[in-house]
């Protein structure tokens, strides 16, 4: 376990040609990085919006980061997760880039899944629900 | 607003080949259920899984239920949010299913979205992260 106050936090969205999912991740880096518990916090996207990962993780090996932890801001994992993100957390200090990832400790964790916090918020949303539009 | 004793909600899922996402839902079913706050609680998948959102709908309606939320578990609002989940909520009581559906209040529920509690969440899965397998 590597002390927080040395950490960047990436969180790893989906991306979208939608504008949500990257307002929502910029909107829950920001919260991250007001609890004032890591060293950075950045976004990156796994597909259609910038930064990609590789550009993120490169990026901060170059500013001398050396505890890296990829979070894949999803609900469950699915091939995404266990495939996609993984590989290009992989390639990004491949080959080239091989040098500049050499001291980084990278980690991955786990995405949100089943949790009673997130039981809680579906409650107050049906709470919340209104008729559908245009109806 | 309806009383909660006497509405059904129903969690839909994106759906996917893999067995996750329909494990996270039917989990996160589970846990709602348990509360005892709401009649009936159901799971339904927009694609790729079954049951589909129009069937577990018609079913609520037939077995008289008057009262159904439509809870999409979703992070953030996308097309499959804004745009093909309601169209499925319009068919389900469109057409020949119009006679089922003429008593039913069908309401929408926005996605999980930004919340502290979901910042918290990704806060202990950093604190928890491991090593990329294979590594």
């Amino acid at each position: 376990m590597v002390k927080e106050e040395d950490m960047a936090v990436v969180l790893i969205g989906h991306g979208s040609k939608l504008a949500y999912n990257k307002e929502v991740l910029e909107e829950l880096r920001r919260r991250v990085e007001l609890r004032g518990i890591f060293k950075e916090v950045k976004v990156a996207f796994m597909q259609l919006n910038s930064p990609s990962i590789e550009e993120v993780l490169r990026n901060l090996a170059k500013d001398g980061m050396k505890k890296i932890v990829a979070l894949p801001v999803f609900l469950a994992n699915g091939a995404h997760t266990t495939e996609d993100i993984p590989e290009k957390l992989k390639t990004s200090f491949a080959g080239e880039w091989a040098d500049i990832g050499q001291d980084v400790e990278l980690t991955y964790a786990k995405p949100i899944g089943v949790d009673e916090r997130v039981v809680d918020i579906l409650i107050d949303r049906v709470k919340e629900s209104e008729p559908i539009k245009g109806e």
